[in-house]
């Protein structure tokens, strides 16, 4: 036990707040998870930030709340109501922009991995004909797997080498950057590059992925690149909405980003406000609500309206989003009253068929932490992925005698007659083959005797590992579309078997109608949105009949599927460490107070400071402070220091780089005046404290804060209790709270990470640990 | 000037506060409303509080935030893990209840509609066709007016005499409510009974009004009363929910309700979340969101279910709603870009013709309040719209000769033969004779010519008016059908001029189409929701393809509408004088601080307090406060007192009911015992001071509120700017808000109406006036 505690103290340094890490003593030493213990027995400091029981100290939080120091004041004094409603104006031109470009980017990627899916169909289909007519099937066979590896390389290796973080579909890297923790280089302008066409490779490269998960990201990163009005990439300043240059502004812009992202992929402009506010938003601002409704349905617009002319029906705006379910017409597909539990049933189906998956996917991703971590093993397992897709394909494809025939009314684009007779096409060929989005539309609206129950079952068996070994892999792309895929499969399945166990070809066991089911099960079953899920289905559906059986689905998926194991993003969230915020406090810590809760001693400053001390305060890397409560003391008197303010690191950077210093020995008492401006060019790339300059002279000088610090920081009283402290910082979507006593001193300070510390586990209470990497 | 000046320190005593009112200076004397000053100057109090330039100090704010006394976190902190689990499962069970409930009671509206309006229907059409037959036109009218007026006097005679709050649709009832204002009585079991009776005797006498509004108000009395387990009025405690029994607890129950009532409403779970969420909740919570998801599922279900039963479809669930708008076949009615111009343009009209519906309107309800505030005057009136909707009607009915063949497709389920040949049947008796609800439907998907130009534009033009009259009147009724009904016969008139424009017969000019568009237009301008009401559209009308153009419309008609004046409800809660917050604080507000805002000097009181101060200080009728700041004064020393907690009246009356006094005299030191319980079944009806006798002895008595108090009341220092002070009221639900100077002694406390009384006029910030009544 020493071993650990000793381990807890070193680990706790804490880095949001102005807190010299002293430890929190453990609440449950005895409940502490028993890999944990192992590793930091044997020493194996490498993996313990991966385990999912630490809180990494690594990632900063945002600043949600406005940091109100007198310039900002001033500002907001001196603007006028006219300036406020060009505010407010160029919010919506921002909101227009960041629709309009996330749908360009959309379309962008929907047509080349259209273009070059096509081009790749073709190639395929013909040497397979031409090989297999000469009996070289393992040629034909060879061909595909190497053509995709290739394909599929390219895209790992631009991922792998140039920006790991535009890996996997970007989901959880969104939810934590909305919560409010800032992920490193995860809404730059090179992220969106590479996730690009990394997704377009994936798809294109035929691994089990959808391009609609990355589409947020893009999303995210169009928003956050646009409201700054310059690209420090490119190194390009418009001098634009520079107001909006702070993590306030920036993020509302990001959550429209994202909710444009949802419905650029999905067609879906109100799912797509509903996911940004089910992810991101802690307080609901109606006009802000509409800004992400406005950008929601003008990157849709815009999306439609490109694809309308690249399909050649110019102005036809009724087909939306990237996927696309087809229409589901509701005479033919209505429901009844006795097929709820069916439904129910299929939501529990899928909620243990999204648990598996999920801890298949957890161990794999434990695995690749260890194993995997270097870029050219992750190219090379993203290759074999891909080898191992086409291979399985292939020989699900030669074994399947599922032939089906080409009637007139067939609805395939791509028929494939591999290794069946003439005027027959191969439906596991087709449900392989083709891109999954044209696979899953397949599946819903096809007659219902297209595809038999063996297909079905060995698709969705195939099918499920595969999605599952490519989620995590080091390539950019979606989990959306592989689940939808897998439900539809074995909804469809389960559609078949109830009709041949009733009278078959009655209305109500219609197959597509369970594929839909079935496709909303998995999916929920896998990521466990429950309201913004049903709109998005709902939405893409094009057909509201269906809202209340998808709604009883993915609430039953989502039970059953929280009963055994977190929602994917979750997990991942969880493995990286990342000091989430959830909605409320564990309902069982109403016995901590800000007392337990918060970090002390704090490393305060005074408002009149040497600037000496600032930096070595702020180049102290083993406290690595970013916020400091700013105190006073009367002169003369012995009374403690009463608080008068905050003050960021990044505040103290800009005023140290401009030298913002009072030089009292030359009795020149003024200092240079600093505008808003300064910190906004600042933003949000502060320069590290070691790139700062200060000689030994300038050291002895004084810094006057007053004009700088937040006058007026949140403060809570020692004996708060925790819930109420998190539901004060939540909802403001603080980043530092300064607990003070009830003589206004100065006693501790609360940051996300103290909050993030405690959650429910099986056992109560927990608390996790601190860890600096 | 002085007048003036005088009256405001007259009326603005704090109501909330602990303050005694000083009456801050008025920020714009000059600017004061023309009539306001006029009354003022003429001495007229009884129509002081209904200028929309006053805060009536009569509305008690709703504690959104919990009491964390001593008591409460105890409670908390013995509670275990499965204690919290059990709580979150009956929160789910309450919300099925109130699903099913609100379900049930739109169900019985809906039959009981059915039923009389058919029997009406018979016996004016068997009386009309009789007595034209025998040239007694007048009486065949009398007798429809007759008929008419008396059963709306019944609905006018319950509403005026027994409930009041009951009139109208609720809704700005139950927007205020949600926003933390306490309307009285507005969510009793009387209440509702008048309102549902209510609503029925309004839609069969035949008023242009809708039964769709009141479902919301309805939706959330149930929630009310469900939640917290037992009816006051029926004196029954079934002592089950008692955790539930404080405002946190029921406001967000009575989300659950709202939304459960607009999804029985229009069959739009999703639309009636967003509808809670939009008015309601300002913080968002996932959970929450669910619970409300849940209530409205089962609403809309329960509905259903019940109404298949009725209609003999057993089972068929895929009609929802108590209106429901008919399916678009997607494929007859497409879009095409080139009539997104047109659909704004129809946005347009929308928030012209809405603004002037409410234009109209607010001069009327200035004139009831002036002249019509009698009970018997009152249900007069109602019986006076009656009679001329009536003759209105038959007017129009006799004077159109737009006579339709009555062919074997016709959808109509009493066509009209008055006055028309044989084989006909009167297409405007069909528009003004129906269910508001089934003229809707029928505008929407008849056949292009079943509508002659002249029958839509009278019709308009006639129902515009009486619908404008008839909103306000003392009967339960709502505005969305009315407003979605004169929107489709203007908008069916805009397409049938648009197809006489072009080449007449072109798919794109469908009238059905631009009866949709010209009713979302209407409605919209109308109320002004945007995001909620999207969806409500979209669900009702079972197609999503026609996401994007209602979404564009609705944005126009609220962009166009606001210009001219604000949404309908908010006239309302402005002529009530509700202190209502709204999202922000005014945009130029950056300048008023804490210190400005709030009320001083406070009423504080000691934490071990004379039983005789304290019954004085809530006797003081000329104060009236409702929380007070609980201080602590060092022994033998001269600092001034320190904050150590918030007391609210109804805490204090509870303790004075059950004489916890500590009897210093007789050394009896041990307070009596209290419990959570005592305080919940007092819960919400508290018992007014002057009920409680407080004998000469124990007003000599001490009372120790150090258990009772809650020790960590929200403060913030008096440089804390409005904007600030807002956010974290608002975000947090508050009711009292402690300014503290930097020794943490108390200076002042904000509540509800010093934040709303700062509002953005057309000339700047503009400060409201207080109003006792």
């Amino acid at each position: 036990m020493a071993n650990i505690t000793k381990k807890v103290s070193w680990s706790s340094r804490a880095d949001e707040s102005g807190a010299t890490g002293e430890g929190t003593p453990l609440l449950n030493g005895s409940e502490q998870p028993r890999h944990s213990r192992q590793d930091s027995l044997r020493g194996r400091p490498k993996e313990i930030p991966h385990n999912e029981k630490l809180l990494s100290l690594k990632f900063e939080s945002l600043d949600y709340d406005n940091i109100e120091n007198q310039l900002f004041l001033e500002e907001e004094r001196r603007m006028s109501y006219m300036g406020f409603r060009c505010l407010e104006i160029s919010r919506w031109v921002v909101c227009g922009l960041i629709g309009f470009l996330t749908g360009l980017i959309a379309c962008f990627i929907d047509i080349a991995v259209e273009e070059l899916a096509g081009f790749k169909y073709q190639v395929v289909k013909e040497n397979i004909e031409k090989f297999t007519e000469v009996g070289g099937l393992s040629i034909s066979l060879i061909l595909w797997a190497v053509l995709n590896s290739a394909i599929v390389m390219i895209g790992a290796i631009i991922v792998a080498f140039f920006e790991p973080i535009a890996a996997g579909s970007g989901i959880p890297q969104i939810k934590c950057y909305l919560n409010g923790v800032k992920i490193p280089r995860v809404v730059r302008l090179k992220t969106l590059v590479v996730k690009v066409c990394g997704v377009i490779c994936s798809v294109v490269g035929g691994l089990a992925v959808g391009k609609e998960g990355p589409m947020i990201h893009s999303g995210a990163v169009v928003a956050a690149g646009v409201s700054q009005g310059r690209s420090t990439s490119l190194k390009r300043d418009f001098k634009i909405f520079e107001y909006f240059r702070r993590d306030t502004e920036k993020r509302d812009f990001v959550s429209a980003g994202a909710a444009a992202g949802v419905s650029a992929a999905f067609g879906a402009p109100v799912g797509g406000v509903l996911f940004s506010l089910e992810e991101g938003a802690s307080f609901w601002n109606q006009m802000l609500t509409w800004r992400i409704f406005f950008a929601s349905m003008i990157s849709t617009f815009t999306l439609n309206f490109f694809l309308s002319i690249y399909h050649n029906k110019t102005g036809d705006l009724s087909s939306p989003g990237l996927i696309n379910f087809g229409r589901f017409e509701s005479d033919s597909v209505a429901y009844n009253l006795y097929e709820i539990p069916l439904f129910i049933a299929m939501g529990a189906i899928g909620g243990l068929l999204g648990a598996l998956f999920n801890v298949l996917n957890y161990w794999l991703t434990i695995f690749r932490i260890r194993y995997v971590h270097r870029p050219c093993l992750q190219v090379m397992e993203a290759m074999l992925v891909a080898a191992v897709t086409a291979t399985v394909s292939f020989t699900m494809i030669y074994f399947s005698n599922d032939c089906q025939p080409l009637g007139p009314e067939h609805t395939e684009e791509y028929p494939l007659q591999l290794f069946c007779a003439d005027g027959e096409y191969n439906s596991m060929a087709t449900a392989f083959f083709n891109t999954p989005e044209r696979s899953v539309r397949s599946l819903f609206h096809n007659q219902p005797d297209t595809y038999n129950p063996l297909t079905l079952g060995l698709f969705t068996l195939t099918y499920f590992f595969l999605a599952c070994w490519t989620y995590g892999l080091a390539v950019s792309a979606g989990v959306f579309i592989p689940s939808l895929l897998i439900g539809a499969a074995w909804g469809r399945l389960f559609g078949r078997l109830l009709a041949a166990i009733t009278s078959s070809g009655s209305i109500w066991a219609d197959p597509g109608k369970y594929a839909l089911i079935g496709a909303a099960a998995q999916l929920g079953g896998i990521v466990r949105m429950t309201l913004s899920l049903t709109v998005i289905m709902v939405e893409a559906t094009g057909n509201v009949t269906y809202g209340l059986p998808i709604m009883l689905v993915l609430m039953t998926a989502k039970i059953v599927g929280d009963y055994f194991v977190e929602g994917l993003y979750d997990i991942h969230i969880k493995l990286q460490s990342v000091p989430f915020l959830h909605w409320e406090a564990p309902a069982t810590s109403h016995w901590l107070t800000a007392r337990e809760v918060m970090s002390s001693p704090v490393t305060c400053l005074n408002r009149i400071e040497k600037v000496g001390t600032i930096v070595d305060t702020l180049s102290n890397t083993s406290t690595n402070h970013n916020g400091f409560p700013v105190v006073v003391q009367v002169t003369g008197s012995d009374e403690p220091a009463k608080l008068c303010g905050l003050i960021l690191r990044s505040q103290l950077i800009v005023l140290l780089k401009h030298k913002v210093f009072v030089e009292l020995a030359r009795s020149r008492l003024t200092q240079r005046k600093l505008q808003l401006k300064d910190f906004r060019d600042a933003y949000p790339r502060f320069p590290p404290i070691q790139s700062i300059h200060v000689s030994q002279d300038e050291r002895e000088c004084m810094m006057d804060l007053t004009e700088f610090m937040n006058a007026t920081p949140y403060t809570v009283p020692q004996e708060t209790s925790l819930p109420r402290v998190f539901k004060l910082f939540r909802a403001l979507g603080l980043r530092h709270l300064v607990v003070v006593d009830d003589e206004n001193r100065v006693v501790g300070l609360v940051t996300r990470k103290d909050l993030a510390r405690y959650h429910l586990g099986k056992h109560g209470l927990e608390e996790l640990q601190l860890a600096q990497t």
